[in-house]
């Protein structure tokens, strides 16, 4: 189905330069294209992924067999498999989209000068997104129809596992764009897996990429870092803290501090570290460990924690910032709201942390000196999600701290301009 | 006063990195600084810029002696000297910055989940911010005052030419954190010239600067562009073009080019093509034109127009995407607003436009289609300022679409978090 990258005759550089020239033609129209055509566009996919579903399953099964036959490992496995229940999520996950407010001529502020100047500041798309991924093929149409919802043209570029599966993803995304009148190159999915291609990509391809979404493990992300010249929404670790106040209720604090670790391990909003109040020692700790230890938790402690609860295992200074994504939890006695904001200053990724406590000056002190992305009080860190923050979808949550931080929805893949009208106004 | 880059003894990367920690300490204290304790100490600064008059003036003394002997061109050396006015004005400067509203810590939305979840985004400081400028020392008093009342801490990194007159504001500066009881390290100005210091910055001195603003020339952007490793506020050009459509009010038209193009030639904010429609050519360009070259501007035109106005030179390629900063201006005409636009969307830098026109379909064609930062109807492009804005001052205009574009204020110089309360809510 597709070119492989062992075709070393493709002038790689050529290629991708015409896709970011393409790409940078489409996104004029798409910038002006109104709500109704670009829902237009969704629902024709929505219903093109689910008329081709054998054809994906067919190509999905080529991705398979040959991941079984690469060796992959079950949980990429897993992200890689499709199935009809899958598709049809899929399919509903780009209707959902079309659903979402579109946040392209949005009036953000307006204000009048006293010369009698008026100013707005209007959100725009930011131009053309390439994304970059790794094996989970339905990142192919979430992060396609994201783009375009916001007026955006996008570049994918998936990786070689799923390289398949893309492509016939792909072909419904085109399929919906063609039936509502919009530029094919609107999306377009890189189809060579060389890795020079990605290279070409965080190189701006020739100034036509406005900025890089990069979504995959560590291995892209130090890519991304060490060679994207162009802006990159940033998503580094997941390395979330729980802190339980001596203040907290404790069966609260023990049914959030079980939620926010297992519900979903390998997911990045998952708490990795639990700091409990000294003050809390006798009453709220041993409960919540063993609540973890019952729900499959491994548990790392320090020295004071395990003269507690002595069959944790002793924590390594390492266990403090390694982001497990696995059934793992680190765990440490602070000396109340300014020892976990001490902690968590120094040892977060400033992703997402949560406090569990009655005392409002600890929950203030916590929202106002910690600097995450996302701060909870008596809530899970699993909330830590586009779709649970209300923004319908995600193309992923970002860490870094320019233009968008958290969840990245329609609206924060925007940029925007100033309108001033004024009556002949000449400045002094 | 300064140990100048002959010191091959200086640990270069050190020193750099050094700052960088020290930035970051000052970060933390700074973020939650009330808006009483920071405009205490912007307003001690304005006082000991004032009472240090002489003791800056002698700084910038050895300054312009030094560029005399260089040959600095009379344009640097205006930029350069500084006279009692100049320094009157810089305290007053950082007095108008106390008077804006502090930033950190509104709520800029704030909404409820279904379950219960209660979130708002609140601004926060963006940390560290890096400045690279050039030869005007009165950018250390105003990026100072403006990064310090966002919140953040900042490493003012100037040039060579201007290296006595910036420490000696920077004394100043110092003097004001002190009276406040703020960290002096929050406020920094790189001690040595040599070249290598901005390519630390650029590298983001160990992941402590989270952005970098470079105010300066084509040669600093390149660099920048070429070297920076961390997020940058870009500031390329101001091809800025005006456009008069056959609606326009031909007073106003020619009063707002002589304004657009003449006022201050310099500033990116100059109109640098003039646009004129083809149904216009009879009745409003001749007029325009003439009241340019009656203002001391050269005049380079397509044929088209020249067969109005023999007395303009040709225009080459080259003038459709040259940014003059002098009194010198492009003029073509053009098929209507779609002519402007297409010519627009070509060559622009994407900084700033203006239409003069009566008819609004026009203009909401010129605010629609085009993506510039700032576009304008009916008044001059040399509006293009944060003072102009309402924003009280500004560090720079970014033409970048990421977190800031058009003038960068207090407001954008800050990022936001994610505060949500909850009652125990649990992730299903």
């Amino acid at each position: 189905m597709l070119k492989t990258n062992d075709d070393t005759r493709i002038d790689v550089t050529a290629l991708m330069n015409e896709m970011g020239r393409s790409a940078h033609a489409a996104a004029r129209p798409l910038a002006t294209a109104s709500e109704a055509v670009k829902n237009a566009a969704l629902h024709a996919m929505a219903d093109a992924l689910e008329a081709n579903e054998r054809q994906i399953l067919a190509a999905n099964a080529i991705d398979v067999a040959n991941g079984a036959e690469n060796g992959l490992s079950a949980a990429l496995m897993d992200r890689l498999a499709l199935t009809p229940e899958r598709i049809g999520a899929m399919a509903q996950g780009v209707r959902a989209i079309a659903a979402l407010k579109d946040p392209v001529g949005d009036v953000i502020a307006a204000w009048e000068r006293p010369n009698g100047l008026k100013i707005e500041r209007v959100r725009t798309p930011l131009g053309v997104i390439g994304v970059i991924f790794e094996s989970r093929p339905n990142v192919t149409a979430d992060a396609g129809a994201l783009c375009l919802k916001a007026g955006n043209a996008v570049i994918l570029r998936g990786g070689s596992d799923s390289a398949n599966s893309s492509a016939a993803i792909h072909a419904c995304l085109i399929e919906g764009l063609r039936a509502a009148g919009l530029p094919e190159t609107a999306i377009q999915l890189v189809p060579i897996t060389d890795r020079a291609a990605v290279g070409a990509m965080l190189r701006g391809l020739s100034g036509t990429i406005n900025v890089i979404v990069p979504r995959g493990g560590k291995s892209l992300v130090a890519r991304v870092q060490e060679e994207a010249r162009v802006p990159v929404f940033a998503h580094l670790e997941g390395l979330c803290h729980l802190y339980v106040d001596a203040s907290a209720d404790p069966d609260m604090a023990r049914e959030i501090a079980v939620n926010a670790k297992m519900r979903r391990t390998g997911i990045c909003g998952a708490t990795e570290t639990l700091l409990v109040d000294r003050a809390a020692a006798d009453t709220h700790l041993v409960p919540i460990l063993t609540a973890l230890s019952e729900a499959g938790c491994e548990i790392r402690a320090d020295s004071a924690v395990r003269s507690y609860y002595p069959t944790a295992a002793p924590a390594s200074d390492d266990d403090w910032t390694t982001e497990y994504l696995d059934a793992i939890i680190s765990a440490k006695l602070v000396d109340g709201i300014q020892g976990a904001i001490d902690h968590i200053e120094t040892h977060s990724s400033h992703h997402t942390e949560a406090i569990v406590a009655e005392d409002p000056l600890a929950v203030e002190r916590f929202f106002n000196e910690i600097d995450s992305a996302i701060l909870l009080h008596n809530a899970s860190t699993q909330f830590a999600d586009g779709g649970e923050f209300g923004m319908g979808a995600e193309i992923g949550i970002a860490t870094g701290k320019m233009h968008a931080r958290g969840p990245v929805g329609v609206e924060q893949l925007t940029s925007f301009k100033y309108r001033v009208r004024g009556s002949g106004q000449l400045r002094p």
